[in-house]
């Protein structure tokens, strides 16, 4: 199944970041779009970082969007998030570059757990422990294939 | 200290929603721009509208981000939210109305904790617990003026 | 066709904004999410003010998003933008209410062409023509009902 | 002037996209947040893309924002989004990787021209004509230093 813009790859080894023992880390960097008025990252911007840290960790791991919507694994399928709790200790701001790591805790039913930390120059500026669960287009949710687990559990002892 | 675009204000009654005892509610719809591919709401645009409706908590009792970031409780302040415990119980989809409702919980040193509900039809869709602090333009925190309290904590018994 | 959230109606009379003899004219807020760090909007939002516009209009007029993508008018159909020119004459800034008028220049074949502008105390702040096409979910261009010219095209002479 | 996050570059080796005679080329991904209920993109979003591609531009051609609103040429100093035409030709979608070249067309005053393309395997998705102005925090404009046409404009003959 091969993903539109692939051609663009070689400009672009590390775009969906790099699988490790721990789980993923991929890196971003800020734009005015992502700041507001008070010269910090916009607090609802940092969701859609971890968004990306999760979309290429599962990419990596071989579960892509696009085969799940179209069916790959039985029926359409799409990602909705059920609870995220977020602690915001430092702001980012224009131009900083930062690093986006995920690591998989539990897989149960439905339903997947993420820890996930933005860091910049190795300083936690944002953490979050994200539940998602995996549902059909008319929302109901669908139990986890049974090796998701081994793909996406750290493998570091 | 007239807020631009006050002329527009017949038009929009209820723009800024109504304070209550409970607190603070407004509506607002679900447009193109809010949705993703799933056809649901994408999750992190949920915290806009939770951030409007404290903004216009705020507004309604006076206090301003605009004379805020002007100095006008002795210098330049701005809001940064630190933590964020989000449940989301049923998505949101194009068009629908939605209903945010924002309640005070506590004021303490330089920070406040809220709890919003967006609803659609009286049906919860996301709920959360928000703390926000008050920090100068460089970061540093700021102690809440004393009768914040209150301006902003629930009148019902 | 009830849509979600009509409950909340009381509370949101001018929510969508108010067909005009010229076409429709709705308001809005600026909250921290539409700045950047600048301390103006963020250009790209402009775009989802100019695109609530355009929805609200087409709602008015009896066209709602909901009933196009299930098929009332035959087959499912969502809008996409085609081409739009637009120019940032003044900015925006936090707390600002703003007002967007849209008023239908065109209607031929798929295509429908809309002109757009932005105000504040009734300063233009920003001003758009837009092309829209009505297409299938597939990406297909189908033709717009006759009588929409008759919904959409200014009563004034 | 080192920035922040500097440590993260061996692990985003393009990060910021490579300069080449023609001007600036980058890559980016779609995810979720990008798209809408259409199942594209949302139209506004490509005008991050763009601002992606404009901003990476500068920065290696050794203009970062931050010096900028830092005072590095005389006083603090930002960019505002003066004119966009903009078409929209074909959809990305999910996953997509596209490519965002950006060329200089013009400088004269305060003013910047770029023309900018998105493309995806080589296919034109959007393209943009970009009229862009650096002014002061209070939005007056200032002309742009001499030496940036040698730095901006097209080597390529």
């Amino acid at each position: 199944m091969q993903q539109h813009g692939e051609d663009a790859a070689p400009l672009a080894p590390t775009l969906a970041g790099t699988l490790t023992d721990e789980g993923h880390v991929c890196s971003a960097r800020i734009y005015y779009a992502d700041t507001d008025f008070s010269g910090f990252v916009y607090h609802a911007r940092y969701l859609e970082f971890f968004e990306r840290g999760r979309s290429d960790c599962l990419r990596l791991s071989g579960i892509g969007h696009i085969p799940l919507a179209e069916g790959a694994f039985g029926e359409p399928l799409v990602w909705v998030v059920r609870r995220m709790e977020i602690d915001f200790l430092a702001p980012a701001r224009i131009d900083d570059i930062i690093m986006i790591s995920t690591r998989t805790v539990s897989i149960s039913g439905a339903r997947i757990e993420m820890k996930q930390v933005i860091t910049r120059d190795g300083m936690p500026l944002v953490t979050a422990c994200v539940e998602a669960v995996l549902v059909t287009p008319a929302g109901r949710p669908r139990r986890l294939p049974k090796d998701w687990a081994g793909l996406l559990m750290p493998k570091a002892a």
